[in-house]
């Protein structure tokens, strides 16, 4: 299997944490593409139309995305401890908590083009502020949830992990740990595990 | 159960569309949010705190989002053909497809927003430019795998006719059955299905 990733990449993150936590990296050969979405890199676009990293292409010549089919995909591959539960309410309590942390991703990183790849005078900022709002919500509500989930080991804990991750590295200044005391302990409690360590961005 | 959702939603179509598919729409109650990213609704955000539609609040109180993870709860809930396949090839061939299917609609729907939320002095040509020139690449790879997958009814043809079914209402001028038969008539045929010819949007 072949892995197009990026370091910098949230969700090639994702990816590479379960990866670890699996075992299977010596399975998977790994190719970094630098692209951004003006402009798009020619073997991921080759792989996944939408030209979108992570993408993992099979042995058969056939090509899995986004992360989270990748995600499940290579759960299915391993035989040790789950990372998706296999049904009912703790299945779809990982996948809410992974949803949440997908979405905060995506408005992390739509803010990164937002007021990085973006030219200046083209940036709008009742955007900026309406996506570090949703930012804002996101984290409180994990700060209220917090000791619900801080015991588990599942794709929505490593999922949250890996955005809040991207925020230390993108948004270091918004101190998301200021007022969150639960959250900022899980977080570098997870933090701890090889799979975290071994792939924090920067 | 209660479904924030939309009807010019895309995300909302594909949750209405499985609500069809299973008979689960009287065990649904359903209410129209009206939102957009700088103008987020209150109950949406009380329920998911992205603020993103569609949410399902469940009878115990719990949330879910976002659409693929409501999707897939349903179907857990009704005895008759799932719609996501249990495992193996055919499920990642579904899912992988469902995933083309909403990263064209987040390509989309973000090009909704540059080309029409979006003050007109901010709009940015290059981006709009790399976003149609993915949907392009999305289309052309569908029509080329569209002979594999037409036959099915599964969580992955839905969401591609949901797809196209935003393309037609908010990018008809685009013309995507341009030079792509096999993929117009896979959607002319699709579209009949009582699910999908009752969620229409516009």
């Amino acid at each position: 299997m072949r892995l197009h990733t990026s370091p910098a990449s949230p969700f090639g993150r994702k990816v590479a944490v379960v990866l670890h936590e699996t075992g299977l990296w010596p399975r998977v050969e790994r190719r970094d593409a630098s692209l951004s979405p003006i402009a798009p890199d020619a073997a991921v676009c080759a792989a996944n139309p939408l030209g979108k990293i992570p993408c993992l292409e099979l042995d058969d010549g056939s090509a899995l995305y986004d992360s989270r089919v990748i995600c499940e995909y290579l759960d299915g591959l391993h035989p040790g401890p789950k990372l998706f539960p296999a049904d009912g309410p703790s299945r779809f309590a990982a996948l809410r908590l992974q949803a949440l942390a997908d979405g905060m991703l995506d408005t992390a990183v739509g803010l990164r083009y937002e007021t990085f790849l973006r030219p200046e005078p083209l940036r709008w900022t009742d955007w900026i502020a309406a996506q570090k709002l949703k930012l804002t919500r996101a984290l409180d509500r994990l700060e209220q949830e917090c000791e619900g989930f801080a015991q588990r080991i599942d794709i929505g804990t490593l999922a949250i992990a890996c955005a809040l991750g991207y925020l230390d590295f993108r948004f270091a200044d918004d101190r998301w740990r200021d007022g969150r005391p639960r959250l900022a302990a899980f977080e570098a409690k997870i933090a701890e595990r090889p799979s975290l360590a071994a792939t924090r961005p920067g």
